[in-house]
């Protein structure tokens, strides 16, 4: 098939024979709209969120990475409700001057997510135009026995942690290939009383301050208990690697809060309540105050300048 | 409010305080992921679309018709189903060059059309760059008594109706203002047993051959039953007003095929079966061939050079 001729129809085509029979999805590529099944739990979660080219991805970047993160950053949302992904919409905008097959390589890469986390590809628009490349990715998930755990559950005393080392995620490249969290937050829902979590994707200061503002306390981190990442080590910008670690952002990792009495159970017997492979770390505590704070060795507050990532006019 | 401090979460924020409590949504923007009740019926529909600046509305559209677009052209592809829409995940790209006015008359626009058509706007993603303006929407909605009626299900013999004139729609502007057939849906849902149905968003031979090709038929359209719209009168390219009517496309109107018992009960007593005020109009027959062909007064095959519109490499 020559490039010329390549046309929607041709790609949704393909796209559809690709995709096997799924019992949760009745209906999915093809008509006007897809039909969903009543999820476990009877309730649906739902995520939303655009990629773009200079934004979240570069003109150099693999296209097969440019699906997979689409799709990847969803999936991170769900699980951060302590829920499993089930179903994915995607609406894409191909460059025309890029060619067919850098289109079917983002499909590959939203395929190979979808694949590795059991998600039905059932719905979308696939469009091109000259302008940059766009792919937005609406994601369903189902709950766990029916409960989500949102950003607003937090309690003053409960501790607060995270599931794996911070910063340095966009330097690195970590920012495309990441595993969303979806075992660790269902073995975590399953071992403790998860109260309020959150998905570190805009920096753990401007994401923790989400779960400040939700659930009306405030949190302490405690600068030594912060994991950082090779990659925020390295960073040669001046800025210290604590501060990378707190508000690069794309990290993808969860943060959750919890009792004491849970707490205590995961610092003392890991591998009985969690797989012992599954890295955490406890990086602060709920208070009574707002909003959130770092504090150093000695006890005082540090100062960042930048709260984290926000698209600014 | 100075524009250089607008910034994604002012927007979200002030989203969010537009909404009013649901209980089809029990917890909507703010948090990682959306959380919806099981629908009337059990099953959702989703239908997802994007709308790209210089393709589906151009640099001078006003922005709260991009924003009504955005939503319409999904609650549309709902209506298809013979559903009803409820809750809709909105992602943007937003222009900087264009300003926050302008952005927020897009969101203006989206809960304009949200409201009238009793829509819960439920999680998205807003960003700002400095590429064309993007609106994705993915739209959720409820079956009518747990029954969607796809493109698959037309018969040999049926006859085939559309809801209203086509043709000329991107010229005249009313891709941008036309009103979602919901209400037509539900009432055609409830008074005939609807075999296939699909919106003219392609064109009706485009439309009318997916049909074809899900259902396993051929359609023949009248060319003289085919209903003309007063834009596609108008145009003046040297093309046909039928052929306007036939591939222009974005008309989004219903085209669908009910039985000839059905249709005669429609034909004889409009008023009792339908609101009165309904527009419809017979422009074919399901047949034992394939695709669609459209026949003169003379019963001759007419040819067309165009089938509808794809995005082609």
């Amino acid at each position: 098939m020559s490039s010329s001729s390549f046309g929607e129809f041709d790609l949704i085509a393909r796209l559809r024979r690709g995709i096997p029979p799924d019992p949760r999805v009745p209906l999915g590529i093809g008509d006007d709209a897809a039909v969903l099944s009543a999820p476990a739990g009877g309730r649906w979660l739902v995520a939303a969120d655009m990629l773009l080219e200079g934004r979240h991805f570069t003109a150099d970047t693999p296209p097969r990475l440019i699906g997979r993160k689409a799709i990847a950053v969803n999936v991170s949302d769900i699980a951060a409700m302590a829920g499993k992904p089930v179903a994915a919409f995607v609406t894409v905008a191909h460059n025309r001057g890029r060619g067919p097959e850098f289109a079917e390589e983002i499909h590959r890469g939203l395929a190979d997510l979808a694949r590795e986390y059991d998600i039905v590809i059932a719905g979308g628009d696939t469009n091109v135009w000259d302008g940059p490349v766009v792919v937005s990715v609406t994601l369903l998930g189902e709950t766990i026995a029916g409960r989500a755990v949102t950003r607003g559950g937090a309690k003053v005393g409960d501790r607060v942690f995270v599931t794996g080392p911070l910063g340095g995620s966009l330097a690195s490249g970590r920012h495309l290939s990441f595993p969303p969290r979806v075992a660790e937050a269902v073995a975590l829902h399953a071992a403790v009383d998860l109260h309020a979590m959150i998905d570190v994707s805009d920096g753990l200061l401007s994401d923790l301050g989400h779960v400040c503002e939700e659930s009306g306390v405030g949190i302490v981190l405690v600068a030594d208990g912060v994991p950082i990442n090779d990659a925020a080590r390295a960073a040669t910008d001046g800025r210290s690697a604590l501060e990378h670690a707190l508000t690069d952002g794309e990290d993808f990792e969860l943060a959750f809060c919890i009792d004491e009495a849970d707490a205590a159970r995961i610092r003392d017997a890991r591998g009985s309540v969690l797989p012992a492979e599954m890295e955490l770390f406890e990086v602060g505590e709920v208070t009574a105050g707002r909003g959130v704070t770092v504090v150093g060795a000695d006890g005082r507050a540090l100062e960042f300048s930048n709260g984290g990532w926000a698209h600014q006019w």
